[in-house]
C-alpha cells in the first residue's frame, strides 16, 4: 500500500510525491536532512535532530521554510496519517527550484521542504542480535562533512562497496584513522573498558545518537574518550559498535574479515543499546 | 514562454517535469550531469561531452539508461522542439527512484534521464569583452573531482562567495595550488608566453573545452605546460583566462580584487576565444 508524503504544504500518496527537475536539491545536492527513528509512533530524539538541521541549515545559508516548531507538527501529522509505530521519518530540505540552473544562491523563491515515513522494527532488527561485518574505506569526502547534506555520492560508493563485500557497514579511514561509518558513528571498547569514539569537528557528522550515547554511557560511569583511533586499533578492541537513529547501537563483530573481540556482540554494546533504547522511549513526543 | 523538457521518455513543459522524491538524485546526489552549448541550433563539441558521461558512469558503476546515440538523438530533438539556436543543452543521469531510501545501489530500477534547455546569446556575452573578476576559496571538494556528479555544494557555496564579492567565478585552491574554477577550467600565459593549465587527475575535472582549447593553441605554436600553479604565480602572468562548455574562453582580469596582467582581457585570450568559436562552429552536429 502507497504510504503518504508530505510534499511543500501538501499530503500526498508517496508515488505522486515529486519535485522540479530545476530542484537545487536533485540539481546540486543543495541541501540538507534528517532521519528521526519512530517507535510506539512516537518520535525519538527529534529535539536533537531539528537543532542540527537549523545548524546544518546555518552552515549552508539555506533558510528554513518553516520554523522548527511547525516541522515537528508536520512530522506528527505525517506519522499519524501513515498509522506508524516503528520505523523512520526522513526529512529533506533544499534550496528550492529556481527558472533555470544557475549555481549562486536564487532570489525570492520559496525552499522545498519534503518528507515520507518508513516501517520496520526497529526493537527487534535482527542485526542487534548478529551483530554486523564492516569493512574499512577511504573516506573520500568533502572538507564539511559536519553539514547533513545529501551531497552523499561518496557514502553511497561506501555503502555499495560493503553491500558488495557482504559487509553492513563502511568505517572511512583517513590519514590511518576512523572518521565514522558511512552512516553512522563508530565506538570502540577498549580493554580497559574506555569508550572510544573520535571527537567532533568538520571531519565528521555529530551523530544525535552518539551525542546521546555518550552522556548515557558516561551516567554508568563508563569512561569515555572523544579521540581519534584507528583500524589497527579497532581490532584490538574489546567491543565495537556503531550508533546511528534507526540503528540504535548496532554491535560491529569484524573488520575488513578480523574477528573484534571473540567475534560476537559484546556484553557492553548490548546493554549500551537497551540503555539507549529506555532513554528514546522517555523522551519520545 | 515555458520551455520543452525531457524526463525518462517524454517530452513535457518544463513546468511539469518533475522526478520523485525518492529519485536518488535528490536524496543522495546519485547521478552525473553533461551541458553542451549549441550554436546555430547545433551541439557543440558534444562527442567529448557524451564521452566524458560515459567515462563518469562507469566510475560510480551507473548503468546509462539510453546508448550515446540515442541521447545525442534526444538531445537533438529536444533542441528542435525547442527551436534552440544559441545556449545550452543540460542532461541528467541518476540511478532511479527506489521503493525507498537504502544507500547501496538498487536493483532492478530504471535510471532516470532528465534534459532541459536554457537559450542565451554565448556568442556576444558581455563578459567574453569585459572579462571577469575572480575570488580564490578553499577547494572543499571530495576526492574524485574527475566525476562530473551532481553532488555540486561545495561548487555551490564557492559560486556564492564570487557573487557576493561581485565576481564571476570561485577559483578553487588547495594545498596552495588553483585546482580550477567552480565551474570552469583555469589558463594563466606567462610572460614567455607558455599556457599553463592543470595537469588532469582526480582533483579536477576534465574539462571537455579545456582538452579541445589545449590542442587547437598548441595548433597555433603556443607552448602549453600541463602542471599545477599557485594564486601569486597567477597574479604575475600576462593574461588568464578560463574555459567551459558554455563561456568558451572568458577572460580574467583579476583576482581577489588584484589586477592580472593590465587589468583587461588579453589578446591571446581574444585570439583563442575566435579559435574555439570556429572549432565549435566547424564540429557542430
Amino acid at each position: 500500500m502507497d504510504s503518504i508524503a508530505y510534499v511543500n504544504g501538501s499530503f500526498v500518496p508517496l508515488s505522486d510525491a515529486k519535485v522540479s527537475i530545476l530542484d537545487r536539491g536533485f540539481m546540486f545536492a543543495d541541501g540538507i536532512y534528517e532521519v528521526s527513528a519512530v517507535l510506539d509512533g512516537k518520535l525519538i530524539d527529534n529535539a536533537s535532530h531539528l537543532r542540527r538541521l537549523k545548524r546544518s541549515a546555518a552552515e549552508i545559508s539555506l533558510e528554513l521554510p518553516q520554523p522548527l516548531e511547525r516541522i515537528e507538527q508536520i512530522q506528527k501529522e505525517l506519522i499519524a496519517r501513515n498509522k506508524l509505530k516503528s520505523g523512520i521519518i526522513y526529512l529533506q530540505v533544499t534550496r528550492g527550484a529556481d527558472k533555470g540552473r544557475d549555481f549562486p544562491f536564487p532570489q525570492g523563491i520559496r525552499q522545498t521542504l519534503i518528507m515520507f515515513t518508513a516501517a520496520s522494527d526497529l526493537i527487534n532488527a535482527p542485526s542487534a542480535k548478529s551483530g554486523i561485518a564492516a569493512i574499512s574505506v577511504p573516506d573520500l569526502r568533502w572538507a564539511r562533512r559536519d553539514i547533513k547534506s545529501v551531497a552523499l555520492l561518496a557514502q553511497v560508493l561506501a555503502k555499495q562497496a560493503a553491500a558488495s563485500a557482504g559487509a553492513g557497514e563502511a568505517w572511512m579511514v583517513e590519514d590511518g584513522m576512523i572518521t565514522e561509518g558511512a552512516s553512522s558513528s563508530v565506538f570502540i571498547l577498549t580493554h580497559d573498558d574506555v569508550l572510544v569514539t573520535r571527537q567532533n569537528g568538520n571531519e565528521i557528522l555529530p551523530g544525535c545518537t552518539r551525542q546521546a550515547l555518550v552522556r548515557l554511557a558516561e551516567e554508568q560511569r563508563l569512561r569515555v574518550e572523544e579521540r581519534t583511533f584507528s583500524v589497527a586499533e579497532a581490532l584490538t578492541a574489546k567491543e565495537a559498535f556503531i550508533t546511528n537513529c534507526a540503528a540504535f547501537v548496532q554491535p560491529v563483530v569484524s573488520i575488513d574479515g578480523k574477528s573484534i573481540g571473540d567475534g560476537r556482540p559484546g556484553p557492553i554494546a548490548r546493554r549500551l543499546r537497551e540503555i539507549y533504547v529506555d532513554f528514546a522511549r522517555s523522551t519520545a513526543v
